[in-house]
């Protein structure tokens, strides 16, 4: 057989994806599964976007522009504009969802062996597309201990070396649904504007932000507009990850007309995809209100009912749709594949992502899993109870 | 302002694309231009795909699995089934079109420096995939002379170094139409036996293939089940270029397993494209049957019409839809933006794609441009008649 390269040796197991055997082997037995692992809502896609595509206007789907069709790139400057941004169209480049707009923003920014600091736990996908890319990521603890607020400044000043392109930062966070605030943001834009750096923000989570605070995109800074690159998706802003449409935005023209390469390496976004979402934008009503209000009170009694249990800790999360929880467990990975190999309440159990995957070192999320709430309230109640009786029957077992 | 890396700079400007500017400004002076330098057939899209929007049955556009859906890659391997090709469900990987299939492949078989042999003039944007995953391009001239016919193997083996991972040939061939027979096919399996490497084949065109010779896959060489990877795409097979939906094709279980950790990353293709494509497979009645005779009549007059032209050379094309035609000019690039810049016949010009962007060495390419057969057919008669002027007002004007 021909040889193959390394790179996909490098490219760390998916941690949401990690136990899928077990969970198969468990939903052979008649078991009864409630993922709390996946980003995938549950959320209806917006009735505008649906009808787009039942009266689609045209009979050769054809490619369009490298960069998107003139109507999305209108409909999502108009949409950052609305939120305070002054992103034009020509700021943006439409991608197969976020994923590409990281994929093209490694790519333009970083050589092989550059690197790029990112708080940790984060998004494992970055490590793919930095395994891909040839770059290296160069992650900086944030701790449960004080709900993954950004980690001292100096601990990223320590890392800054002649190689560093970028810091990277998700806001909100997946997997820990942590908001910065205007003043992290702050001492970010000091920060890469004194050793010229790109800061890249990834908002694919933007319009999912709970209780008082607000969300503040990086695009509010001026003074970065050389430096910023914004990630955004229509994947969970309109529930609509399957038409894979994102867009990498950015003021920065000699970066963007050079990430324009990439985008017309791969000829052009999907069509029918931005024909949808444009309408979506167009006729946006009170879908972003509604499903907010979904999320957040399913966000407050999962996190309330999860703290209810001995030994779990869960930070309340600010937005996105997923909290990292310390569970009074030895090895949460293990703990996990038990639930789906060894355990059911009743013929069921549930899925979670060990929090190891989240970290560049696994003895890091040890303790840890991610769970996403994008069940049903009944679901989220009826999982948190699972975990309950679980764990007083993992800890009985360990005392044998 | 912050570095930037050097990939983008190494991708070469589109031939498809570098002439835009000058097409702009010939459509703001009114001039009327005829697009002969796109890929982007002007074929409808299958009903049945159509309808499959109109109707669909999702009301959340969920991600799929990272490999496609079980339904869209049962459709596509009984569509090769039906070719007579061995392709199971599990040897397809469903891509963001071709391109995507590309860039895994690249990035799975090769890390940075490593080589791929391609024979010339080829598709432009191999250069820009082969530059996003640091992998170099070894070109091997074939020749107009000949009809693009493969060059001869010795000059194949010459480039074999210990670098070499695979040998990537397009079948039938963009920008050449060139079809290569079952001798080629044997001797280019021969060689890569001998050399153990892969064999890529770039087959999105395989549908599209005139007169008495067959498209031979390379996926009928059972003894290359580890060696052979193929390129599929729906873009030009059912004329959905804007649904991004390819294929990467193999029965090397391990390179598979390992392309699935980039598929992974990105997370999924496009939910409705392949609900799309799907129903368009299971409902092809004479669709292939339909714009096949609708290219051929379209190549058969640009063709004759073109050899009439005195200096004028265009082999006739066994496939796709383009043709490489040498023109009697010094240089044909100046010639073509010449077209968009100085000339019209009664308010109407042409656009073609300068031959150069195709080959490595755009000395090679440099008396030749890619027309396209992608507008109907008194457009390209048309279209030759503006050449032919064209060429006779651009020869006197060099006399004087
Ligand atoms: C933080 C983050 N960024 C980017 C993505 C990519 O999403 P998509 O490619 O669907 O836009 C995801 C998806 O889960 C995500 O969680
Ligand atoms: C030879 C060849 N390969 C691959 C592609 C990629 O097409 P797509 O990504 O639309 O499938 C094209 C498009 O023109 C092509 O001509």
């Amino acid at each position: 057989m021909p040889q193959l390269s390394s790179k996909a040796d490098l490219m760390p197991a998916s941690p949401i994806r990690k136990l899928v055997p077990y969970a198969d082997k468990a939903k052979q037995r008649g078991t009864k599964v409630y993922h709390l692992n996946i980003g995938q809502p549950d959320i209806v896609s917006p009735e505008a976007a649906l009808d787009a595509y039942r009266n689609l206007p045209f009979d050769v789907i054809a490619y369009t522009h490298s960069e998107g069709t003139p109507e999305y790139r209108k409909a999502l400057s108009d949409y950052y504009k609305g939120r305070g941004y002054d992103v034009a169209p020509n700021n943006i480049i439409v991608t197969n969802g976020g994923s590409e707009a990281l994929l093209f923003t490694f790519g333009v920014i970083a050589n092989p062996d550059d690197e790029i600091i990112i708080p940790e736990p984060y998004y494992a996908n970055y490590n793919s597309f930095a395994c891909q890319s040839e770059v290296k990521i160069v992650p900086i603890k944030s701790s449960i201990e004080s709900n993954f607020a950004l980690p001292p400044i100096e601990s990223f000043e320590e890392k800054i070396t002649d190689k560093t392109r970028a810091i990277l930062i998700c806001h909100p966070g997946n997997p820990t649904g942590y908001l910065y605030s205007q003043e992290e943001l702050n001492k970010l834009k000091d920060l890469v504007l004194k050793h010229d750096l790109y800061l890249i923000s990834d908002e694919v989570y933007a319009e999912y932000i709970y209780g008082e605070e607000e969300h503040h995109s990086v695009l509010g800074f001026d003074e970065l507009k050389n430096n910023v690159i914004v990630i955004d998706s229509e994947s969970k802003r309109f529930s609509m990850c399957g038409a894979r449409l994102g867009a990498m935005i950015s003021r920065n023209e000699e970066m963007m007309s050079k990430a324009m390469k990439f985008a017309q390496a791969r000829l052009s976004p999907v069509l029918t995809s931005q024909y949808a979402a444009t309408k979506a934008h167009e006729n946006v009503g009170s879908y972003f209100e509604d499903s907010r209000a979904e999320y957040v009170s399913r966000r407050d009694i999962l996190i309330s009912e999860l703290n209810k249990i001995p030994g779990v800790v869960c930070p309340n999360p600010k937005g996105a749709f997923y909290c990292m929880v310390e569970l009074p467990v030895d090895d949460a990975e293990k703990f996990a594949i038990w639930l789906l190999n060894d355990f059911d309440l009743n013929g069921e159990t549930i899925m979670v992502a060990p929090g190891n995957g989240f970290y560049s070192n696994p003895e890091s999320g040890k303790k840890q899993v991610r769970i996403a709430y994008v069940l049903k309230k009944e679901d989220l109640i009826r999982s948190v109870e699972i975990l309950k009786v679980a764990l007083e029957q993992y800890y009985a077992k360990t005392l044998i």
